[in-house]
């Protein structure tokens, strides 16, 4: 259980005083937050329940949403609010084609322009940007990037602290080059996350994922492939699920926890390791 | 107009001798055709209807299916039908994920070699295979090929005239090496098909295409360089879409044709041409 990290997304519906209670008593010890509960909470209240439980944080979301118009202050208060969490990673979902646009190639290198321009506030916070490859289903509304590829692509014209990618087991699966693109994202790997893929999706698709384990995913290869690229970082779980979410919280959480030992203890993923 | 074909699946609620007459009366001079509703009206009374009307037929869907169990002698019946009906091309669905399975590239040699099994075949007959890459979110339950770079490296395992690919905007256009496999494809291009993408996708995701024009794809681009690649065959427009669907055939086939004019008339096309 060392490296699992429980993201709030899961069960976004748990006030997070009773998530960070939760975690405690279920001995998961880091997890991955969001900025709307955050700040439903208040930054100053969830980094003091943070500290007196001793808990840790893998990941901020979200930043990005280039395609808003305020992207620029809203993305520096990110930074501002995950350096105050002891984030180490802000997820950047990086926003579908503009308004009135067809041009994806555009697009795209408006989304590498946005985050030369954050990097270097980036590194002044000494929190890492992680580009966020989104499912090819979401260009159009939600993010641009689509493959690991491309966000390699961008994160390797800077450091690797300041710009890496968010490795999304969801987002990635179907891509017959991802195990040559985690080779060679190697330290850019900046964070984890497990989530499973069922048919048929739901309307709208943004919350298909299911649980590790119950879906078509190979997870356990993934992983491996995650590990032999060198990252040994926390393993988050993040799924959006309407049948999911309207659990208890600390229900949820432990089911996510042993959807995610089934997978650790996959023996697919230690014949790799 | 000639390079016009309506796709059957476009209106099929339009029963096929009713779809022939209606493509008469349009100046339609081709159109895309289904086994189910080739079956229903009979493969004869179609062929009849056909040269009656002189209508020409630009491809059979669909072959594939390499998931199910009798696919060799389901597909052989599909070559024979094509070659009774003169479609040039029978289109593949290649298959999802065999059930209890997660191994993607297994379930990708395995269509590759369904492929090399049915190649003499397609030639015996005189009709191209065209695979089909679907879009990455079918990957589990329709079509485990994904992109078009994918259904090339099948393909070129063979001659040009047995193992071609079908090109269709909707499953292609995210893709950022889309114009690199193009270029690639030249004459493997064995047909072209202009579907739009719309959000919010609906529950399932099969029919939420829209008419050309209509959505956020770069359509007239992609047609410009499916024409640089060398292709000069016909244009087919395939909409799965459930309010379409649902109005009289003579109606959908008229908005079909203007939504193709406007993609066709676009100067973004025209500049590259």
């Amino acid at each position: 259980m060392k490296r699992f990290s429980f993201n709030q997304a899961t069960a976004p519906n748990w006030p997070t005083p009773d998530l960070i209670a939760g975690c405690v008593a279920a001995g998961v010890g880091t997890v991955g937050l969001w900025r709307e509960q955050t700040q439903a909470y208040g930054l100053a209240n969830t980094v003091r329940a943070l500290r007196a439980a001793e808990l840790a944080v893998s990941s901020l979301c979200r930043g990005g949403f280039f395609d808003r118009a305020d992207w620029f202050d809203d993305n520096r208060r990110a930074l501002d609010e995950a350096a105050a969490l002891g984030a180490p990673v802000l997820v950047l979902v990086c926003g579908g084609l503009p308004a009135g646009s067809r041009d994806l190639p555009a697009a795209r290198a408006y989304v590498a322009d946005a985050i030369a321009m954050l990097a270097p506030a980036a590194i002044e916070h000494g929190v890492t940007l992680a580009i966020e490859p989104l499912h090819p289903m979401f260009a159009a509304d939600r993010c641009v990037i689509s493959t690991l590829g491309q966000a390699l692509d961008i994160a390797e014209d800077h450091p690797v602290g300041a710009v890496g990618v968010m490795v999304d087991t969801y987002h990635v699966w179907w891509d017959d080059q991802v195990y040559q693109h985690l080779q060679r994202a190697g330290p850019r790997i900046a964070g984890f996350q497990l989530a499973d893929w069922a048919t048929p999706l739901p309307a709208g698709v943004l919350t298909g994922r299911v649980l590790p384990g119950g879906g078509r995913i190979d997870l356990a290869r993934l992983w491996a492939a995650v590990d032999e690229a060198g990252y040994t970082g926390p393993v988050e779980v993040e799924i959006f699920n309407e049948q999911l979410w309207a659990r208890d919280g600390a229900a949820i959480l432990a089911d996510t926890i042993a959807a995610y030992e089934s997978v650790r203890l996959d023996p697919h993923r230690l014949s790799f390791g």
